[in-house]
């Protein structure tokens, strides 16, 4: 067995297959790959430099669209006073048995409690009351990149974290079509940053009345398959009519001369679509970089580095792509160019780049893609435009083999045996059809686990037949059942 | 009176008087501006966008900085177990009064007590401990951007907040030297951002004992005097020696085979700079913008924007400008220039574009200066140059004006009765010899609440007299002594 192959031995050895335990595999990666780790608090990761790289290119990838559709950010307290709870009990009420409880500052009793954010609504709306006077202040559009808590039992890096990080749109308007807009509006810009920058290909939709955000007149979601077949809910959009206005009286003198209550909406995704992508595009070497996100696009791992010229060139390169890419060289000396593939495997670095004394002499180099291992030579001459080529193809392709994926695991079901049969084989995508009953939604999850993950948009809809999967009743719509995490 | 006239008139109405109170003035450009509103959380203050644009800016300025010179970005969590307090009781105790803590989750008492961070050290240097094995593992060279709360009796937009934005640099490394030179880079990194960005000079200089970090060897710190005469500690950057690595146990085995203990390093700045900016550059009739960190570089404002040709125009300039800057455009009919004119400059913006028939017709634009208003007509051919070269000379002439106030109010002292009596007439920097000796420095500020700002770096030293200001023994060095924020 070669050095080479011991390596990569090594390495697989230290990650569990994904076919043997996924739940296994996805930890493996996750430290591995130092993409997050565990920390002393319970429940809360540490996002790692590796890790947070992603998030800063998700946030940079959502932000420009924010604000070229008007929004701007803003920074709101993340304590709130209990009081303020009064004016909005329902909505409280979906989140207060997550929320974490402030009642000392130093050794005194606070003389009223504060709880930590699981979201803004609360204290946003109560600032856009002040705010907003008439329809000229209106639309309001504000966003805010923040922390927000949710002390849940159970837990995992990345995909829920009692402590996470996430953007929270929240917009006010004169007008429910206003705000309708506003909701779906956000939806698309939330599948644009999941496709065209995670190559992680969504289904859109409504959600069912059970499963809205609390205070929601809609909630709309993007719903991804997971190389498990499990879905993720990965981003959502609210419609909160005037619910909220009402709550915290957001009123505004309207074009007509008289007093109204604002439309608002709410949206939000997290780092919850790190692992997304983890659990989209990974496989049994390591993770997959969309390259757009990609903390590294290009790694230069220089061959026989102790011969002359090799590392100066290696460095020429590096410095050369650098311009137009997120390119990094891997000059250590102490490892050997195969453990250093294998690394570079591990952390999913769509590009990787091989310079040896060879390829200096016929002024070229190699490029071995990450998705699919094709060695390719290119003269140095042609090496830029063939790195932006490249990084576009990995993710078409990154992106066409997760919705191949999703679609040859999308079944058609209009039998509840079979339905059954299939959920407890395995982690399926179902089509199926809803008479809009919850006790229906409520058997389906005790019987198989799995939930209505959304109400497709109209184009989407098909008639798979005129009864409820279920009850056998008249169906109303057709849904997408899976079970999530 | 002309309308105009009538409403600077109102505008100036709203905004107290520096000279007059000079707190209410900074309260009333605060809130009047948009940049802050105070929020139903007791201490904590909304950044609202206009103010948040700003902080987005100095983040961009200094994070290139940070990532140029190897530090990479991640996130640790905000809550921290109390257990962890064992183990740095000295560090701790500095911030124990003014530390929230974190009882309850949902109805349930929590098992262990948590505490919101006030600075990150305890959760920071656990994760080092592990994550650090060899001195191949170094530098080891993190930042993180986040909020942090210190429960303060007394608070001010920006300047004293319960809860505030800012980034935590933590660094570990193989020795001492190098963890000074780590030190020292950052505090050159922050002086650049303040004024080469912010265009707020800034003495620099070792904090006396007193006034170091708990837990630090040394505090190194820069201060900007506001246009009270009273200084603003801008940013500090902390020499932590070995103390946090042998508390949380960072050892790592050295180049010898051996073991050692790493040396760390802290640094921060915060959306306290904000408020250095309103009270460095403002004046009675608002904020002044430096151009670098400027929400809006150029706003343009179309005159007679009912007649022909006049709005397109405005909006052909507006897009015109924004390939290369910041610019905006004030299109609303419901105000008249004369008031816009005046709201901008409150905001601060550096420069304002005026736009009407006539200078359509001569083909010309009209530039005000926010800082001289000096008005400039320009032809259309030389706009950007002259933007961008007028951009840079505002940024110039705000820098050199802060300087030469300060220098103006920068007094020798060497008699102790002068020194009281200059400091009951006014707030000034006052340069004097101190011998070392800490009641002196408490003494100095029972008689005239003034503080030792900093020791100055050899290079800035004077030796003003033989003897310390205070008690008259002989003198280890020169310090800054001001009243501070």
């Amino acid at each position: 067995m070669s050095k080479e192959q011991k390596n990569e031995q090594q390495f697989v050895k230290e990650i569990t297959s994904m076919e043997e335990n996924f739940p296994q595999w996805y930890t493996d990666i996750v430290l591995k790959a130092e993409m997050a780790d565990y920390s002393p608090v319970r429940g809360c990761m540490v996002i790692r430099p590796y890790g947070f790289a992603v998030w800063s290119h998700i946030q940079e990838a959502a932000d420009k669209r924010f604000k070229a559709t008007g929004h701007k950010n803003a920074y709101f307290p993340m304590l709130i006073p209990e009081h303020l709870l009064e004016k909005e009990a329902d909505h409280f009420e979906g989140f207060a048995p997550e929320v974490l409880w402030v009642t000392h500052g130093g050794d005194e009793e606070l003389p009223e409690r504060l709880f930590v954010r699981p979201t803004s609504e609360t204290i946003i709306n109560t600032m856009f009351a002040k705010w907003i006077t008439t329809y000229r202040d209106l639309p309001l559009l504000v966003n805010q990149w923040c922390n927000v808590i949710r002390w849940e039992k159970t837990t995992r890096p990345f995909l829920r974290t009692a402590e996470f990080l996430w953007q929270e749109g929240h917009t006010c308007h004169e007008t429910y079509d206003e705000a309708q807009k506003e909701t779906l509006q956000m939806l698309e810009i939330y599948r644009q940053v999941a496709e065209d920058e995670l190559a992680m290909p969504v289904l859109l939709g409504r959600k069912s009345p059970k499963e809205r955000f609390a205070g929601a007149d809609e909630t709309y979601t993007m719903e991804a398959m997971m190389h498990d077949g499990k879905a993720l809910q990965a981003g959502t959009s609210h419609n909160l009519g005037q619910n909220f206005s009402k709550m915290f009286d957001i009123e505004f003198q309207n074009r007509d001369g008289g007093i109204s209550n604002v439309w608002t909406t709410s949206w939000g995704i997290s780092t919850r679509l790190i692992g997304g992508i983890i659990m989209t595009h990974g496989d049994n070497r390591g993770l997959k970089m969309p390259p757009r996100v990609a903390p590294t696009q290009v790694i230069v791992i220089p061959v026989a580095q102790h011969k002359e010229e090799v590392l100066d060139k290696a460095y020429d390169i590096k410095e050369q792509l650098s311009s137009k890419f997120r390119a990094d060289i891997d000059a250590r000396d102490h490892y050997s160019p195969g453990w250093k593939f294998n690394e570079w495997e591990m952390k999913g670095v769509p590009l990787r780049l091989e310079i040896g004394p060879k390829d200096i002499e016929k002024e070229q180099v190699v490029l071995v893609r990450r998705d699919t291992h094709d060695k390719i030579f290119v003269p140095m001459a042609e090496l830029e435009d063939t790195v932006a080529r490249l990084l576009d193809e990995i993710h078409d392709n990154l992106f066409e083999m997760a919705k191949k994926r999703r679609e040859e695991n999308m079944h058609r079901v209009t039998d509840y045996e079979e339905f059954k049969k299939l959920m407890s084989e395995k982690n399926a995508f179902v089509k199926a059809m809803w008479c809009g009953d919850q006790d229906c939604e409520d058997q389906i999850k005790a019987d198989t686990a799995a939930t209505i993950r959304c109400l497709p948009f109209e184009h989407e809809q098909e008639k798979l037949s005129e009864t409820c999967l279920c009850c056998g009743k008249p169906a109303k719509t057709m849904v997408y059942v899976a079970k999530a995490y």
